[in-house]
């Protein structure tokens, strides 16, 4: 992951009509400054391949992140001597840089002190390819981990270390925290009370430096290349082997929580009557999902409850809003995971799982996953509408009564729509399913039939709600 | 339309968490800066309608332009004494400016002069409302002028002395051309040569004085509200009456380009087999067009070719992707539009003419059309693609051959998709339709049927083309 | 002066070396965009005069602005066929607008029923070269009037309708103000009470439609080029004859105030031991002051109150920090002015009044005015410090007592600093002065002298004050 | 020096007064942002630690750069409830990282079998607290080094393994070379041939990920602090010794090549009459030179020659104009220099050697300077001009002639300028010297006297130029 760049190639207009008011002319190169690690224009043909290595090795190059080559719309046709080109070989892999060995064996002394400790593990330990010695690591010393929603996978999620189903309890009686490639940002509550311990020591291990230190002082700081500092690591409990007692207080607190999380999930899976609730859902789903697919979500409820419910167990194999929280990024995230599955013949399938809000945003781009046929099996969430919607019933009670747009939220859609066909009307395969019974039978099929995309449109209660949270504060911010 | 602000209202994240990582935290009013006439955060709620007020004053004052206003997360729930805020007044009308007096003179008699002349109605006449001042000067003074892509209506295209249909010859032969707020941009091919005579003077009336002399040292300068200035110029043309000889050399050359091309135009609407053309299908759709509708528009060749067929007879009733050629913002003008129509009574239609591509970028708006039951009729005209797309029989061979998305140009879609499907998902009506009889029946019920909005499917010759043309040089540039 | 377009050439680097880490490489054009109306780089060579005629037309045409036109180094030494270049002819002067004639009947009607009128003359006006029409409208309907600081001049100061010595009274109380291109920003006290009533009407005249109805709504606003809409007003008045009653309350009101301030300042003026006061100063200038010199002024207290007493006659005659109050341009202000007066063989002075802080930030650019020998008198006047500085006495005790710097403020300087010996340095007469006596005989001697540039550092009390305020409110603000 | 943050605290208006016209109102952090690493305005008066500590640590993590914090001009006299300000501690110090020590094995071999090796250490080096280790290397493994300008220091320039006098050759022939912290910029001719030999092996060494690769595909790259980074490469040296020999035949090319230029130099040097050339300006003032001093240098041939002879013994004791070329930056640095030795009580002479065009952007600091008795000795090493000025006999033929500003070149001063008495002008000590035993008499009582700063106007050929170079191509970019 952190090994492909991102590049994002534009087009200006004609230098020669620049000021001119030339067809889409703008400053695009300054345009997307403020978006990219690197922005620029070739200043001629025969600079192209300077710049595109520059683009894609600075991407890649420490914290990786985006980059925007502008191409003006001149240079399509123009003619250059191949001789005057600067061919340029592409970038070596990026460079390694680990923790100071000082820093890494107080680290170690810290994780041996703590008295409750919990690992989590972020989306920089995917980039880093850092899975095998995390995972060494939490096996050899015991220790429970929470991975931030892009981080899920490095470790599977099944992994009876994990205490994502107590999540809040783990953050906020944990004493020592160890963040691998996990930012302390609105995600992780800033890493502030009342969500965390006053007193809780934070080891942040980052490749970024500013990074280090944001919103709350930590401890101590790895800064370096995260997978070879899980190494480092690694090689102090090698040196010295230790563990963290499996019966010690804290474990049993987090595994009671754990089950009664779990229990409470079940019991809201088990409601299935008139409409299924969101645990209905992710727990059909999550039954029939293959081990290696690739999980792409968006959505407000539907992500959110999605992640908790619907398990990963690779690295790098779910793509999520992030972040960010942009919505419609979604099907862009399939379509590019797929076609690089697709290429490479690898066999897997992508699950999209959407909100029916977000799936507004992009839903178009079916059309291109039916072009190009891919592997794609799209869920639709539906629960006409954001957070909620209105039934069928009440919706038609206010038209009747006036104008149901006037009076309906306008966060409701109207009920009941029928995005499975989106994806007939471009070839696809599409299911409109109200049960569990239909939401597993289609799925199954869906699954099974490689040589086509499908959509299942998943008819919910329109006030499905998520559990009750520990904190009203900041509920938007739950991994 | 100049009267109506255009205000973007953002939401930065909450002010108390910048720079730790907020929720979708970012720059907004800095990101807004290239985009807007003005980009601010309101200091305070107090400060909310100073803001806003100066918001929709810079929107509408002077040449009208988009603003932004940011209103920060915190400011959703915060509390403020009712009587710390400063309340303000809407701000006064635009304020109207004229032309100085001896300009005019000198314009009026650069006209009478004319041996050529020739009147460019731009999108600023239909802004200022110019329309009745416009038309009696066209017609006391016998004319012939040519409107933009927007400025079509301020005179009803199918007036005897628009010239539309000998555009190319108009532009290219006029010894004097008075542009009433149309820019010499690469809609008009800069005002430069071949496009233009190298000795054409240039008359330009803008209320914008920078855009005065752009790419062309004009004649003639004529800095105003263009409303105001048209009147000053009748003035002159009551003052001393004069008019254009009808029965002139250069009348007589543009109605003879006029009858030809649109001889060639009918003669390529005729023909009706296997599949349609553009034209075929222009003249069908025009044929059943309300004069008062909106016409909403965006795509390559349709809208391009579109804007030559379709005939608007009001001023403000034509939403096109215009100057910056931006596509996807058709369905939003299309809502925007029937919002107020319906709003307000009106009782008229939005007829929104889109190609397939165009219709790709927010076709998911339909559910928003549907939502609330707005009075649009959506036609997409579809080729198969961008310019040019392939049948399904060829795609099918590719397919055999190997696999179709490898070797069909990345610009051709699947053939035949169903778009009116999207349609009928939300609710509305969708027709897919081969022949000119379909085409119109279609129409016909779908603008009869003022209880749902439709969508009709036209498919079309899949290397259906335009007009062969007189200047292969920016063709992209034909209005 | 809005003849007179304001382009900043600037020199990035080579192209071919960009994102390479080359010498002075900079995102230049980007740069500049926040502080200028155009900033390009011109695609090539042969762009170069359509980007400079762009930058200058840009310049001059409607609010007048910097532009910033950008050269690459490789520019420099490139060579090109002559015939490829595209010369452009420059562009034709600035076009004029007027305002609509009715709501220039209304403005002549709100004025005859002003019981308290003002006319305020701003920058604009004298911009726009209107001096004659606003100085027939003053005498013709004896209006009073208070120019701003860039205004002064336009109608000479002494002008016995200039009520600038009651400048706070008049705002405070007038009922109807007419706006002639001055802004209502922090200058004027963004037009608020309680530096004016709740209820004055206020009369807009400018060239910038965005300009109109900032921070307080107008009664009535007249767009258009201020001369032309003078002339407009004036046409009223001509029409229908009427004048403010010379003897009415408001007049005398006025010329009381007057009378009592200008007596305050003479009694200041007249305190002449031990050190001069800014009065002092100022009064001894100003009778030496040429009709037709160029004043040049930036500093706090010394701009502020110089501006007060140095009458100018003349428009166009008065540089000054401005709205945007940017110390270190006076130099650069006075050696432009300087320039034009000596390459046309104007024969005028150029009189650069500076504060001590201020004549910091550039006063190198002295030997710029030796090596070009340039007409400039050079006053600095001298309080030890920004607002007020210690004298040598305190200064020494502190030294002696510790450190002075440590204990001084840091806005005092070293006391008695010889800033003539900047001058005598590079060539040019200086003069240390410390009485009103020796202030007028170096005053007179370096006016007589139009060999050399020469520069009186004088000496006052280092608690030079101004007179007392009105308003603690704003002080800055006076102009 | 890295520890040392550059934290840019700026003033922008009332937040109240926004959008109005304030006094100076303007997007400051907005217009910081391309000019530094972090640029912000704290949301509240309680935000300020908060915003404070991450632009220090922001400014001292990673790569070091500027930051800037934006206090609006209300916050000055706002109260807070000092309880609800929230406190932060001071950041940790900025944590280090190191290289993977397989690539440290590699660059170890790759040294070792170099045949014509070189170290180049740059200012990231000195930043870095590197010199300990650099120098053991050198040392230890006999290699020739050469200092970057703001790297000099790092290890003594009289340090006989030094090869800057044979700079060209050594770059131009060597075929390994070791970047510690210095960047293929233009200043070190991108490491292009024919500067370079193309097949010379890079190896870098830098803490900013995104540097490595730049304009040249090195064939190593060690990632890390450059501290840490050369303690890992001397323990590889250290577990198998080796040493360069230092018979080799590039040490006798080296050395053969320092001999001829030094010789060179040291003619130059002798040449005393009629006036002073800058070899023989700098080396009187190398003889004189404290080894302690801090040396500040800016100007064109005044910094690039007076590089090459005045020799720095410690590191971080060279503030430079650097990569940038910024003139104007020189007293400034000086200040900042002689302030932390005056506050610190160190003892050291701050030297600023600057051209006289140099001297002229912000020679008015002399007065901060004098004000703050601060232990600078000011060189202006004086030609009359940029690059070369006229003698005074030329320029007063000119003179007579016609007028000399308007013939001669626009590089050009005024000849003989007294810039010694802007330092008498505020009380420090001059000196205009124009044979090299003025020169040496000035200069030692200069060091001598404790008491007051200095300035010695160093007069010299009009005319004086450099020392032939190797290659016209990128002259100005010789270190």
């Amino acid at each position: 992951m952190s090994k492909r760049p991102l590049i994002v190639i534009g087009g200006s207009s004609e230098r020669s009509q620049e000021t001119m008011g030339a067809f889409q002319e703008f400053p695009q190169v300054e345009a997307c400054r403020l978006y990219s690690k690197f922005s620029a224009q070739p200043s001629s043909i025969e600079a192209i391949p300077t710049i595109i290595e520059k683009a894609v090795r600075c991407s890649i190059y420490g914290r990786p992140g985006a980059c925007y080559v502008d191409i003006p719309a001149d240079f399509v046709n123009l003619q250059v001597n191949v001789n005057s080109v600067k061919y340029v070989e592409c970038c070596m892999p990026p460079p390694v840089s680990m923790a100071e060995t000082s820093a890494v064996q107080l680290a170690a002394s810290v994780i041996r002190n703590a008295k409750q400790p919990l690992l989590i593990i972020g989306k920089g330990a995917a980039y880093a390819h850092a899975e095998e010695g995390i995972r060494k690591l939490v096996e050899q010393c015991k220790l429970p981990f929470l991975p931030t929603p892009m981080g899920k996978g490095v470790i599977p999620d099944n992994h009876p270390n994990c205490v994502r189903a107590a999540r809040s309890r783990a953050l906020q009686f944990a004493d020592v925290i160890v963040l691998f490639g996990a930012r302390l940002n609105w995600i992780l509550h800033f890493g502030l009370p009342p969500r965390y311990r006053p007193d809780v020591k934070f080891i942040q291990i980052d490749i970024c430096a500013e990074e280090l230190g944001n919103n709350v002082r930590p401890s101590l700081t790895l800064l370096g290349d995260i997978n070879a500092v899980t190494k480092q690591l690694l090689e102090q409990f090698d040196k010295t082997p230790w563990q963290y007692p499996p019966e010690s207080q804290w474990w049993k607190t987090l595994r009671e929580k754990m089950k009664s999380n779990e229990a409470a999930s079940k019991e809201l899976a088990s409601k299935k009557s008139p409409l299924m609730n969101y645990y209905t859902v992710f727990f059909c789903v999550q039954e029939q999902l293959p081990r290696d697919c690739i999980v792409v979500s968006e959505g407000a409820n539907t992500m959110d409850i999605g992640r908790t419910v619907l398990e990963n167990y690779l690295p790098r194999h779910r793509l999520d809003a992030g972040t960010f929280g942009t919505m419609g990024v979604g099907l862009g995230f399939a379509i590019a995971a797929a076609v690089v599955v697709k290429a490479r013949h690898l066999g897997q399938r992508v699950i999209c799982v959407e909100g029916d809000s977000a799936f507004g945003f992009s839903g178009m781009e079916v059309e291109t996953i039916c072009r190009y046929n891919l592997p794609i099996v799209l869920l639709v969430v539906n629960n006409n509408g954001i957070y909620q919607g209105l039934d069928a019933d009440t919706w038609n009670e206010m038209l009747n009564a006036g104008d149901a747009t006037v009076v309906a939220p306008p966060s409701c859609f109207l009920p009941n729509l029928h995005y499975e066909q989106i994806m007939t009307a471009f070839g696809g395969k599409g299911y409109f399913v109200q049960t569990p019974e239909e939401l597993q039978e289609s799925l199954k099929q869906s699954l099974a039939d490689t040589t086509k995309p499908s959509l299942i449109n998943i008819m919910i209660e329109t006030q499905a709600m998520r559990k009750a949270q520990d904190f009203q504060w900041l509920t938007r911010s739950n991994m």
